[in-house]
C-alpha cells in the first residue's frame, strides 16, 4: 500500500465486527449531499427515523441517529438521562457492561454493578434483588456482549424495572438484527445501536430510541443553544443541564423533530448508510434475518466444534452472531490469526480482559452471515490449525457446518 | 422521492456548508472495510494523521480524527482539557463563539467571554486585557465564524496566551483549507475542524491536533477502560477524570498511537473520506487552495455587490469562503431562497440570531470554489431577485465576477 488512492486489501471479516459492508450500503454512501434543511434531507431523516422504529420494534416517536460510533449512542443515552448523583444499576457480564459502568460514572452517577463471571448472563432475580435495594433511576444493561458472546435475556426486565420506578436502557449494538429484540414488548425505555454488526453497515452512526418516559426525563433538562435561541434558558438549574452538548438528546430531538433547531450538521453520508442498513433488514424481514443469523451462527459453531475446538460460555445464552472458541493448548492464538489474515485474507477476532489469549471470537453476521463465508472460514482455519501443529480431522468442520445448513436441525453443538 | 434507494435531488450547495462533496471523496467512501487492527487499517490511520499534520501545518504527534461532526471535535478538545472549575476566556463574535462558551460551561468551566458586535472581530488588546485579569487555563476561540462570516486574526494570539500561562484552542472548522492557517507558527495548542467546508468532504469526522503542552494536560487525566486494562486506574482523582468517555482524547490518542488500545471502533468510511479530503488539499497545495478560495470568494462578493446587495461585516476581516449579503428591504429572504432551490437547485444560506432575516450567507468553498459555480449562482440569483420585484441591473453580477476572475485584481468590493 502506498499513500495513494484508498485501496484496502480484500478481507473476509469474520470477527466480532466490524464486518464487510453490504455493497448496497456502500453505494448509498456514494450519493452526493444535499443541504441539511433541504426538503429531501428532512424527508430522509423522517424516513430513517421511521425505518428504525421498525428495526427496534417500537412506536417511539423519539427515534434518531447519533452521529458517532456505537459508544456515542451509549453515552448520549446515559448522559442525557443521568444527573450527577443519580443511582444506576448495571448488570454486567463482560467488557461492555464495564463500559456502561464507566460511562455512567463519568456522568457523575452512583453505579452499582451486578456482576457474574464472563461466560454467564445475569439472572433476573439477582438483578431484582439489587434494584429493590438500590432503587435506581436507570438500569443499564448490554444485550449481546461480544467480549463473552453472551446474550442477556431482556424479556421481563422492563416490567421488573418499572415496578421499582426505574427506566431500562439497553445497548443493543451487537445483537440488533441478528437476535430477537422487541423494544416495546420488552418494556425498554432507551436503546442504542450501531451499524457495523448484524446491520451490515460501517461504524459511525448510532440509532437511538427513547420511550415517552425517557423523553419526559430529558424534557426536564432541555435547553436551546444561545446562538439560535429567541430567549434565554438561564432558568435551568445547573445540575439539570446535560453535561454534553454534542450528545444532548434533547437538542438532537429538537433537530430531528418538527422544530428543526440547528444542532450539529447531520452526517449525511452516514445517514444514507443507516437508512440503507434498515432497508436491507426490513426488505429481508427481521424474523427472516434473525433466523439467518441463527442458522449460520449454528453452522459456524458446529464447524468449530467439529474441528476440535471447545466453545466458550453458557450454550443456553450464546449470541447467534458471534461464538468464542478456545485456543488449543500450546497454540499461539495470535500467530494463527495472523496467518489466517495474511494467507487467506480472513479475519477472526482476538479477545479482551480475562479471556485474552484464551479464545478466538468468530462472527457470522450481517452481510457475512452466508454459507460461503462460513464454509470458507472453516476450510481455511482447518489448514492454518494443521500448519500450527494441531491434529485436525480433515473436512470435519466444513462437513459439520454443511450438515447444519442443509438440515437446519438445531445448533449441533453440545 | 420515495422511500426506495437513496436518490437525492441534484443541488449546487452555495451556503455556509455542507457543500457538495468532491467526487474523489465519495469514491474513497465506497471502499470496502478492513478490520480495525488490520495492518492496512493502522497504516491508513498513521497516514491520515500525517496528512492532517500537513493540513494543520503542525509537527504535533497528537493528531487524530474524532468520530463525529465538527462539534464533536470542539467538545473533545474542551472536555479533555478542562476540569470543573477551570477558567476559560472565549473571545466571541458570533454563534460559534457562543457555542464554545456553552460547551465549556457544560464541562464545568468558569467562562469569561470577550464579546464584540456581530460583524466585527475581537481586537487582540481587548483579549489581552481580559486574559491578564482572568488568568485562564485555556483561551478558546473560533477562527472563521460562518454566522457572521468574520475571520478572527490568530497570528500573535498564541504568544499572548502563553505569556499568561494559558493554552490556546481554536475551532477552525469553517476556515481550514480556504484561509491562511498556521497551527505551529501561530502557537496554537489545540485545534479542531470538520470536513464539510473548504475540505470538500461530508460532515462526520473531526480532525483534531494537540501541542505537547496540551497533551501534558491530558496526560494528567489519562485512564484505561476497565474491560481492557491490565491494572486499575482507580488512583485518578475524581475531578481529574475526563467527563466523557467517547470524547476522551487521552483514550483516543491511546487508540491512534503505538499502544493501539481499543476504544471506539474507528468509523472506517469517514476515515477514508478524511484521508481523501487531505490528499485533495495537499495535491493542490495549501497555498494554491487558499488563493483559489480568495479569488472565487472575491468574485462572488463582487457579483453580489454588483447585483445591488450590501455586504455585511468588516471588509478587512471577511472569511474568503463565505459572504453575507443584506436582504433588500421588502424582500422575503426565505421566499427567495426557496425559489432558488426549487427552480434552480441552488442552495444559499439563511442566518441565525441577530442576523436572522437580515442577510443571506453565500458560500464559495471546497469543491464549489469554482468559476462555474460562482457564475451560475449569480445568474440564477439575478433572475430570482428580479422575479421578487427587485430592480436588478441585468448581467451586472456575472460581469463583476468575471472581471475579478479574469483580472484577479483584488476583492473588487468596497
Amino acid at each position: 500500500m502506498t499513500d495513494g488512492q484508498v485501496a484496502p486489501p480484500p478481507r473476509l471479516l469474520m470477527g466480532p465486527g466490524p464486518i464487510n459492508v453490504d455493497p448496497r450500503v456502500l453505494r448509498a454512501m456514494s450519493a452526493q449531499l444535499v443541504g441539511q434543511f433541504d426538503p429531501s434531507m428532512t424527508t430522509y431523516m423522517q424516513e430513517t427515523a421511521e425505518l428504525y422504529r421498525q428495526v427496534f420494534r417500537t412506536a417511539n416517536e423519539a427515534t434518531v441517529l447519533v452521529d458517532g460510533t456505537a459508544r456515542a449512542g451509549v453515552e448520549a443515552a446515559l448522559v442525557s438521562l443521568l444527573r450527577p448523583g443519580d443511582r444506576v444499576v448495571v448488570p454486567s457480564f463482560g467488557r461492555f457492561g464495564l463500559l456502561l459502568r464507566e460511562i455512567a460514572e463519568r456522568c457523575g452517577a452512583a453505579v452499582t454493578t451486578v456482576e457474574v463471571p464472563w461466560g454467564e448472563v445475569v439472572p433476573l432475580d439477582q438483578i431484582e434483588a439489587v434494584v429493590a435495594e438500590v432503587e435506581p433511576k436507570v438500569v443499564a444493561v448490554v444485550h449481546g456482549d461480544t467480549s463473552t458472546t453472551m446474550l442477556q435475556p431482556l424479556d421481563g426486565l422492563g416490567d421488573l424495572c418499572h415496578r421499582y420506578g426505574a427506566l431500562l436502557y439497553a445497548d443493543v449494538t451487537a445483537s440488533l438484527g441478528g437476535n430477537p429484540f422487541e423494544m416495546d414488548a420488552w418494556g425498554l425505555d432507551a436503546a442504542s445501536a450501531g451499524l457495523q454488526k448484524c446491520l451490515g453497515g460501517p461504524p459511525g452512526s448510532a440509532p437511538v430510541s427513547l420511550s415517552a418516559a425517557a423523553v419526559e426525563v430529558i424534557d426536564g433538562r432541555r435547553s436551546i443553544e444561545a446562538g439560535i435561541a429567541d430567549g434565554g434558558d438561564e432558568t435551568l438549574a445547573a445540575d439539570a443541564r446535560i453535561r454534553s452538548n454534542y450528545l444532548d438528546l434533547g437538542m438532537i430531538l429538537d433537530y430531528w423533530g418538527p422544530r428543526r433547531l440547528n444542532h450539529h450538521t447531520e452526517a449525511t453520508s452516514m445517514l444514507f448508510a443507516a437508512r440503507e442498513c434498515a432497508r436491507l433488514l426490513l426488505d429481508e424481514g427481521i424474523d427472516t434475518a434473525v433466523d439467518r443469523h441463527r442458522r449460520h451462527g449454528a453452522a459456524m459453531a458446529a464447524g468449530l466444534w467439529a474441528l476440535g475446538l471447545d466453545l466458550f460460555g453458557d450454550p443456553a445464552h450464546r449470541m447467534a452472531n458471534v461464538v468464542a472458541a478456545r485456543i488449543p493448548d500450546g497454540v499461539d492464538g495470535e500467530a494463527v490469526r495472523a496467518e489466517l489474515l495474511a494467507r487467506f485474507g480472513i479475519e477472526i477476532g482476538t479477545s479482551f480482559g480475562p479471556l485474552h489469549g484464551q479464545v478466538w471470537r468468530v462472527g457470522t453476521m450481517g452481510y457475512n452471515a452466508r454459507a460461503d463465508a462460513v464454509l470458507t472460514t472453516l476450510a481455511a482455519l482447518e489448514q492454518v490449525l494443521r500448519r500450527a501443529g494441531v491434529a485436525v480431522p480433515p473436512g470435519a468442520g466444513v462437513d459439520a457446518a454443511v450438515t447444519v445448513l442443509d438440515e437446519d436441525d438445531g445448533p449441533g453443538t453440545p
